[in-house]
């Protein structure tokens, strides 16, 4: 398998993805840009303001390649001096409260004689809705299944402490999976079958959101609603500005700020000490907000 | 000096502050909360929400110690193990968008025998206006002047190096004095004189920022400079969970939140790629927020 091929397949699946997004949203269109990498490679933005259900978000592709930077090199705990990295990476802030943020990423890494895969994907729901957590996780362990009996509990797990604000101590949303550095020596799996996961995982995307913004997109709302998904999305500035380490990665190697950041919402809100009333919903999602939550359980 | 009598210094600074503030503000009030860390030490966060001319800002004073964490000494580069420090922190968001955002700190820090005082003043404006801007600068070099000819050249640096973004490649604002382990040693004035300096650094606070307040809180404005005004927000909000080293510190270090993060404005926004007309307000503002730029001068 070679670069060419895994760098054909997300390509595709960006482009999937986006037709389907397009369809559903039916007013939205995505806008491509494409960027070009002084020191090697590349990649296509395309972004999304202002649709009828999404009202900001990005669906990147990219393919960079050239010289690790030192700094670089000691954060993935590797000693060669080349780096070659491809991926797809997406998040959907939609307009309607009840409609959850989302959020993908799908990626193949190679330094020297090393490779690895790694992504994810997770929910963020403005308002926690336990059939709709179900379904989300469902879809996910569906996915997992095929390709292995241990990886939904594994890379479960493994979202509810990625996806964590220490300082808030609340996880971003509902989780999902999340996995890194997946070869063949920690999986057992061939290199050819842990790419088919990792598209398995992609393809899971499209039909997994599409459902959820046709579900709520419509649902009514209030300006307590508008004014509470404000706060979650300061949250979700917190937690990609102060912990996610791609958009570190990212932004301290250089890339490309505009991409990197395609994850901010439109508008994002802070109030100090905010505290929801006792027993409203915005209370009840806060409490759902922790790790080692079962979702698939029935109750 | 003892730290009795620097934490009583400080704690004045906080209530003049206030009493400033409120009196040019006309209807907003400062709320206390007086909170306390486990390790050792506390504080008593003040924050104003909804004012007539402040929108969301808060005049924070602390003194905390305790047992460093070996992170935080590695950070710091120094070997004790117990640290003490105190200071009064300030950011302050206005609603009208010609008034600008404004940010002060100053604090004492001790560890085993080695003391320094640090902190700063700068104005983030959300429009450039040289005339304002020549204002505030000269308000800080007539207090660094007293003091020693070197300081406000040397600081004005600093801050123009430290209020930077490197993913943006734009300054915060129009900076204003920055300065950090400042001792004996490296200033060759005495411990007593230092924290003279930094008391006329916070005293210069309020006749500064109120002054700025009253000229401009009456401008008109249009929506085209709040949706500007929120942009430039999320600049800021960039800035703090990205680079600053004070919230850093204290998000990793379990300091309290609230307090931290009080310097996160009321409301932010982000558009993909936004690039400001030919000839705007607007753009003439991104082309002053740049290094290097010698406020002073008439021209």
């Amino acid at each position: 398998m070679i670069r060419s091929e895994i760098e054909s397949k997300f390509q595709s699946l960006q482009k999937d993805i986006i037709s389907s997004l397009e369809l559903v949203d039916g007013s939205g269109r995505f806008r491509y840009d494409q960027w070009q990498r002084a020191e090697g490679g590349g990649g296509v933005s395309s972004i999304i303001e202002n649709g009828r259900i999404l009202e900001k978000g990005g669906v990147n592709f990219s393919a960079v390649y050239g010289p690790l930077h030192p700094g670089a090199a000691k954060a993935l705990g590797v000693e060669t001096k080349e780096f070659y990295a491809c991926g797809v990476s997406i998040v959907l802030h939609p307009k309607n409260p009840m409609v959850p943020i989302i959020h993908m990423n799908v990626r193949y890494f190679e330094t020297g004689s090393t490779y690895w895969f790694g992504g994810g994907i997770d929910l963020t729901p403005h308002y926690v809705v336990k059939q709709d957590a179900a379904f989300f996780h469902q879809q996910l362990k569906n996915t997992c299944d095929a390709f292995s009996p241990h990886f939904y509990s594994e890379y479960k797990k493994w979202a509810d402490d990625y996806f964590y604000l220490p300082h808030r101590n609340e996880t971003r949303g509902i989780g999902g999976i999340f996995f890194d550095r997946l070869n063949n020596e920690n999986t057992g799996l061939s290199k050819e079958r842990l790419f088919e996961f990792v598209l398995a995982v992609g393809e899971t995307f499209a039909p997994t959101y599409t459902f959820l913004m046709q579900k709520n997109f419509e649902h009514p709302y209030t300006e307590t609603h508008k004014k509470w998904q404000a706060l979650r999305r300061g949250r979700y500035v917190e937690f990609n500005l102060v912990y996610d380490r791609g958009t570190k990665f990212g932004l301290e190697t250089g890339g490309r700020t505009e991409s990197i950041l395609m994850s901010l919402p439109a508008t994002a809100a802070w109030i100090y000490d905010y505290t929801p009333e006792t027993s409203s919903e915005e209370e009840y999602t806060l409490s759902m907000l922790k790790k080692g939550i079962s979702w698939l359980e029935k109750n």
